[in-house]
């Protein structure tokens, strides 16, 4: 991608009207743009990550076996009010339409999951099986606040299982657990396991929470065995040590990236999701319900993998792998020669295939492209300019050395 | 993927609740469902299909020099204010939030888009570009009726392009017209490219209409030379002959696919999105929208592409390349040989990187298995019975002829 043909978003300065780290850098660095509170566009760049941290998702959900489909932002008011939740979900954004018919807007997907899933559900052969769905969701919250950690409206994934059983619910449930370790991990973060209220079904859910500054939860937890229960569970006087292997308990803010809730029959039973067991007799079907906070996880991405000069992806996330600049300088002749360097670099890296970012804009200097280049935070930083002479200058995002080197090295680490 | 984990949604009955075509095959198809009327869930094979539309327009887009980003569903009412569009656009669906503030859900972005692109415009330098989504859109539409063809809710492309004059716009549109043809060719669609109305910066627009019997649209068009203009811009006693070349024209139902409009100073001059021209003058930016609907689309898709028993999906937009079925006997032995011998074929055809839908199910017959696979309509149905001994039977779905092949046959015929 050319930056000479790409809208410029990067910005000099960090905006004015966000408090929250992760904000201020990705609408500095040209990731985002901030609509109103609560409410961001991705764009060019941010929406290449954004689309990484689903591929992945998507990735390990194919894995599990469940299925991806994509169901409606708009629900009627009826289903809602089946469940009790049209009046008892308080950050339900409401619609009424001109026929003076009234609709939710989608916080979650079980008041239409289950009636849809009603249809391919009648015996315990039909059982079990798992449906996802990577969507925009909606949250009328009173405060929002810490960019894209918590907003009105927001990418989630969303997984839903259907079992005969609870038992096979708890084995569904551990398998889901590892495949979010597993997703985790692949994004480069330090996901904890915590513990979290279970809701009538089960005595606990579990949360996976990264330990940030700007977290909006408080999670206890141990350094020694990883026992994690979130705050919410103690009462003031609680806490003190772990009631898994007696080491002092601490208490640090965290970031809510996913987390897996057995259901049970609380949302089949109201919709009356019924299934014939082997002796013919009508059963309820036994539910789970799994996150993932996609647009969450981007914020809590730039809230760890940062610098002083700007973003630090993981290669796996970053926008692009390469970023290739060429620095003119004001000798006209040898510009020429840089541009043409440079042109051919980014045309032997496409064509093999390397995502590669070109800065070949004329109309900035040396250090406003190095200045953005840091801003942005793409892994590799390759300059060609009238020192390089015949080699390119290669730099890890990560690493203060420079070095000059040729085509097949830089070939050679972004394969490796 | 394999049917037997897949939950089937296929039905034995077109839906009573539904009146248009696409609708109903859909539906029994298994490939939408209905949440209620102008809101349909995407089911896995029907949002396989979607997202290979999404690919190809995607396609052209980045092909047109345009940039993808994401833009939110809620945007504020100030900016549906300085439009005038907040009282004139009548199927604008508005939300109350629980802090009073108001709310629209984008039925079109340029509302946003302009204060977004505002941060990027500073000089004629910085022109022309354009930028593109793929997002649910919302119109509080009072009737809905036609499946996907008119919703509450709809998935479309829309592209912006801005412009330092009228002369780079009127380029970019021609351009973006010709990109359209190009897309709905690879859908293996004929749409018209058809006069509308323009608004007052130019005397049309143009609609690209496929002409399909159940269409919103009515369309006078001329078969000889392919003039086209939308019914609406004539009066009653207006058509007759043909503007261009005299022949006489007709009129025929058709559904509105695509369209380029010509935006000019009308929207910019509101959110004052200017730039300096080369001796310093300030003045509006020039746009263009250009919109694909591409849940409209696959309703469309179904209407051209089907027979009496099912849908006939052209290669390029099947959920999958072929459909491989284990058709099963009385013979427990025999059956063991054909399950066998089916697994194979599938794990042959899935590490040839072909993308197959097994029916491995063992609860269906032979009729059932061919009934439900006719109405899916994958280009290429193989069935490994007792019939077909170490051969595969292979059969085009649009054709009546099978005949048994082998492993490279299939793999030679889905290469080409």
């Amino acid at each position: 991608m050319r930056q000479s043909q790409l809208p410029n978003f990067v910005r000099k300065e960090f905006p004015k009207d966000e408090e929250s780290y992760n904000a201020k850098i990705l609408v500095r660095a040209g990731f985002i743009d901030k609509l109103m509170a609560g409410a961001y566009s991705y764009l060019p760049l941010g929406l290449r990550v954004l689309e990484k941290i689903e591929n992945i998702v998507k990735e390990e959900m194919n894995a599990l076996g469940a299925f991806e489909i994509r169901m409606p932002v708009l629900s009627p008011k009826e289903n809602w009010e089946k469940t009790g939740r049209w009046k008892s979900f308080d950050a339900l954004f409401k619609v009424i339409a001109r026929d003076k018919k009234e609709y939710a807007l989608g916080p979650t997907h079980e008041e239409i999951i289950i009636p849809l899933s009603q249809r391919a559900v009648f015996s315990y052969k039909d059982l079990p099986f798992s449906l996802y769905q990577i969507q925009t969701k909606f949250r009328d919250e009173a405060r929002v606040k810490s960019g894209l950690l918590r907003g009105k409206e927001f990418l989630m994934k969303d997984l839903y299982s259907f079992h005969a059983d609870a038992k096979d619910l708890d084995h569904f449930y551990e398998k889901v657990s590892r495949a979010y370790f597993g997703i985790f991990k692949k994004l480069g973060l330090d996901a904890w396991r915590v513990e979290a209220s279970g809701g009538t079904f089960s005595k606990y859910s579990h949360e996976f929470q990264v330990f940030i500054e700007d977290g909006e939860d408080e999670v206890v937890c141990c350094p020694h065995c990883r026992f994690a229960r979130n705050k919410e569970m103690f009462s003031s006087k609680q806490t003190g040590n772990c009631p898994v292997c007696k080491s002092s308990l601490e208490v640090a803010q965290a970031s809510e990236v996913g987390n897996v809730f057995k259901l049970g029959t609380n949302y089949s039973g109201p919709f009356s999701l019924k299934y014939r067991d082997k002796n013919g007799q009508e059963k309820n079907v036994v539910m789970g319900c799994y996150g993932i906070g996609i647009s969450r996880l981007m914020g809590v991405l730039a809230e760890v993998f940062h610098d002083k000069d700007g973003l630090l992806w993981p290669s796996s996330l970053a926008p692009f792998q390469a970023h290739l600049l060429s620095v003119f300088g004001s000798d006209a002749a040898v510009n020429k020669k840089i541009g043409k360097q440079a042109e051919e670099a980014y045309k032997k890296l496409a064509a093999a295939g390397v995502e590669v970012l070109f800065d070949d804009r004329k109309n900035k200097t040396a250090g406003e492209k190095l200045v953005e280049s840091d801003l942005i935070g793409i892994p590799v930083r390759l300059v060609v300019s009238q020192k390089t002479g015949d080699k390119i200058e290669f730099k890890e995002r990560s690493k203060e050395k420079t070095q000059l080197v040729d085509f097949s090295f830089i070939k050679n680490y972004l394969d490796r």
